[in-house]
């Protein structure tokens, strides 16, 4: 089959013809690639950031963000049959360990990452376990929601866990309407009465915020802090969820923050550098955000299936790859860029 | 002042003058009325159903779902102030004891219940406390309010409730879209995902539910547990708000619950009875519900004030209040009869 | 192999000599019994009780109640070898439908249950899955632990789970201090500062649940109620855990409730008959509880290698099952009985 | 009466004979001092570092930790009677704020803090609100008990918090184990089964912290994170309580932190100093925590009426104030100094 590789670190991508991959054990599902998501991973994997990490041998078929048709499946596996339609999940895990037996099998104890540390999706055909797939509803198609299985993932995740707490009245401020935040600010929307101050350097991202259902719009320009400090009568938001943590977006997100509020790190770059004195003082909480959960990707395509969740999508022919990367690179992407086989 | 009085069990109200009350305690507040909802408790209390329970000593002014004015406030009021408008909470509370101090004012140990056990607002002026009084948006009238003040508050409670473990894909069975499920209806529309099924034996009220936001409807006439079952492809939903509590409701209602599902008792008439092995080896919860805490109230009218929350309301000059209780016991108030001195 | 077997409902049961049985697929585990609890579940098998519930073919294989030594597993399973110690989980669960993925397994869609619907452990081997096997501290035997398997891990379950919500000052009734009460008690006080109050008809087991950490000890002997509401100081408890559920316990049990109390139903036997207007008003919850999950399961056993949770045994050797199900049904037993093969 | 204040920073505290505090207000209580706890804060304030914060006017009254007999109430007390014996909650708070009808009363909108920034306890008589004092049970002395009330309260607060999510088999370590360390141990050894692990730098302080319940200690002493990871089969434990702060604990100590792991800041000093990648690439916490509500008071007295917890003391007379605040200067002070008038 067709698979793009990583061939070596600072080089482009390479387009090889490698053998489809075939069930080996029991819980093995070989999916046929509808779309797979254009990541800015992808781009720090070529660059090498990742390559310590991962420990991946090269060459390889990178793509994390998977979806598409069950082809084939393993003796052991009861939850999909061929044909159906699914998005992956990002993890192949283990179902023994405590965390997954906790429904958190984001810290499953021996996990595999496809396209990061083994074969992923820019590809016809990806190998994956019974526990990663997820049957979506007929009014989706792979090659749309393919780019939730890891970035929306995350966002969903974040904004699911900030909901819960969030009660009529209280004020969630979103750092950041890119694409994490985009998806972010419709969770919120379908799970929360809470008012949603948006908080971005684009104005345009800004007026798609705004678009979308946050109740204010806050352009990040040096008294962005001040306006949303006033906006919630001087006293800071109840939750932050920082979708950028760079560029001095922590600093500024903790400015803005009501005493025992809640600090959502999803987006990552800088460092938290905060006196332990501010945190005791205000009493207030730093909250790490990883992807989210099998369960969470369930419940994002229940949003998505109910047109809740959208996700603008730009779509290449696997082959014309290096254009989708070189779009992603050059900002020329609005919303996602999709490979499809 | 004029004040509508209960005068003895079994006899018309009786509008009388009566001195209007003053502030004697520190934390008093005297509030203007605007607007006094008619209950249908209030025709159980003129039947003497309350007579025991409440204690309280004719002749007294009834009336529990009031919203106005503050008219003056007592020497350690800091909360409110002379012409703010406000919703009245039902409940006078202590503050001191364990349960108000962990935001559970409702279960206070001394509390007094104005319109019940002391005098209510069927009247021109109403004591009660800065405990009790929230302070409601520019945008809402005391009149169109007051009815949210403890038939809405229990709505808002229960449903409240039951959202915090609503997950998107969940599904959540309503019973009754009379005055209670309507606001419950509305509530959870803004607080969760999960796609709500209402039952109701008056099919009117099924379309109304629709109408605000319902994802299925249900006439209640022989086949509705099988149709809800059907809808959750045959395993019942995760959580069951029984508004009705009578006429078979609960036990229709019990079958329509998914295994660990939780079972809200709110409207009530019938006995609750059930085999404890069908309790525990389906692991089912039943959660009682009483009107909701101060809190509450206040985020109900953020809601109310956002507009996601709205009731109709039918006007009534207090002198009417006669034909205000008899269009409610026959029937003919749609929404709910509001009193306006 | 030998095995106990259900030849007919209503006859006793016969030792077979059967095929040992042996991996058949990815995820087997053949267990070497160590030790298998003898339940009161097992005379109301053979009493007819379960045979519709159940579906089981005769003969069949009793025992739900089982620990031993790893004897071989599937090409799967990664979480245990040959040789470990391990108490079993008493479902097999399928690790997919969304129950299990939410750390939920006792409500999977698709379990099996030895001893119940399929062969069971009073045997030489069990046939179970790599999902329900826990390995055991070396401090710990497979006789010694084996009644924790069920009996234990229901007992665990309802006690961690009040533990939850009790905090110190509060107060929680046990119903009952026979096997699961016994270990209840021990839980709770490893878990929690709560007051234990423990009330049971049986004089003994009151002074066996003061000896082993209960606060007060109440003979349910018609003044029951009135002595823990006296113990409460007129309020009642926060909490009551019923492992009786018939007899009266329940009218009893909620009488002992404060209000907002939370009443746990274990036990069953009778029907919980109550006024909705009862729960409503005082806005108590009844909570069911079924048998602990899998995680349940492992803490239970870490709180047994602690020394916290300790359980009377009384073993017999599978010849003699017979005995064991005499002094079981004619009330010899302290404790639990034990088959070792 | 005699009280001893501060007259100006960098100078000595100073006695002084003042006027005896009286009722003025509805709500206010007076208390008869019977032990007034000697704090580090308290020589913070004498070095200036709380002037600014504070914004007291000199001279003043200090002294934030106390317990007495009840002396004389406002009118609109009820809580409390002449002659109750009593701890006092730190802070007065307005009782009609969200957070103080969230039962979270710690972050009250308009709350006061005696012998911070108005007149405290080390003196004859306090005056504070009926909202802050706490009756204690017959068999506690006011002088006993008075360093609960803020240190002590802190540690309760932080340990409850985390005893909450912690499972048998979850490690605690606790960084610290000085005055907040030895309450917060014991208050984890009553509301927990979780492996307690203790890091301090001084051996006496880690034997002490054996004997009082912890399950390891550990010295800090350049090998202690390898340690901890080794008590925890190399993943870190689920919980870290950090009472230090300082001096490259909190390094340290998220070294020790597993995955998904919580963070608890309560001793201060340092920065939290941490790339946000490493935040969610891990999932881990940073939960603030400042001192307890004022149910949390009452909880901790039961534990200290329960012998749960208990500190020791060292009782000088009001006038040897000096002679405390030296002896705490300088090392000399085991448990905790106290004042007596």
């Amino acid at each position: 089959m067709k698979a793009v590789q990583v061939v070596g670190y600072g080089k482009p991508l390479r387009m090889a013809e490698v053998a489809a991959p075939e069930v080996t054990g029991p819980h093995d599902v070989i999916v046929r690639i509808g779309g797979a998501g254009v990541c800015r991973t992808d781009l720090h994997i070529l660059e090498g950031q990742w390559a310590e990490k991962s420990g991946v041998t090269l060459p390889y078929t990178i793509g994390h963000e998977n979806a598409g048709w069950v082809h084939a499946v393993g003796s052991a596996v009861t939850n999909v049959a061929e044909g159906d339609k699914v998005i992956v999940h990002p993890l192949i895990t283990c179902g023994l360990c405590r965390p997954c037996r906790s429904g958190d099998d984001v810290h499953c104890e021996q996990s595999a990452f496809p396209g990061i540390d083994t074969a992923g999706g820019y590809a016809e055909y990806l190998r994956t376990s019974a526990r990663s797939v997820v049957r979506i509803g007929d009014s989706l198609e792979p090659a749309d929601v393919a780019a939730l299985a890891d970035a929306g993932l995350t966002a969903y995740h974040a904004a699911a866990k900030a909901a819960r707490k969030l009660r009529p009245g209280d004020r969630c401020v979103v750092i950041g309407a890119g694409g994490l935040g985009h998806i972010g600010i419709q969770v919120l929307k379908a799970m929360t009465a809470a008012e949603l101050i948006v908080v971005d350097r684009n104005p345009d991202a800004v007026q798609l915020a705004l678009a979308i259902g946050a109740d204010h719009g806050v352009v990040a320009g040096g008294q962005h802090v001040e306006e949303v400090l006033e906006s919630t009568g001087g006293q800071g938001a109840e939750t932050v969820i920082d979708f950028v943590g760079e560029g001095g977006a922590t600093r500024d997100g903790v400015a803005m923050l009501r005493r025992a509020g809640d600090y959502h790190v999803v987006g990552y770059g800088e460092n938290i550098d905060i006196p332990t004195i501010d945190i005791i003082s205000t009493e207030i909480n730093f909250i790490g955000n990883l992807v989210g959960s099998y369960n969470d990707l369930c419940e994002l395509m229940v949003l998505a299936a109910q047109g809740r969740v959208r996700l603008h999508t730009t779509k290449y022919p696997l082959d014309r790859f290096q254009d989708a990367l070189d779009d992603l690179a050059d900002g020329r992407i609005r919303g996602r860029a999709i490979l499809i086989p």
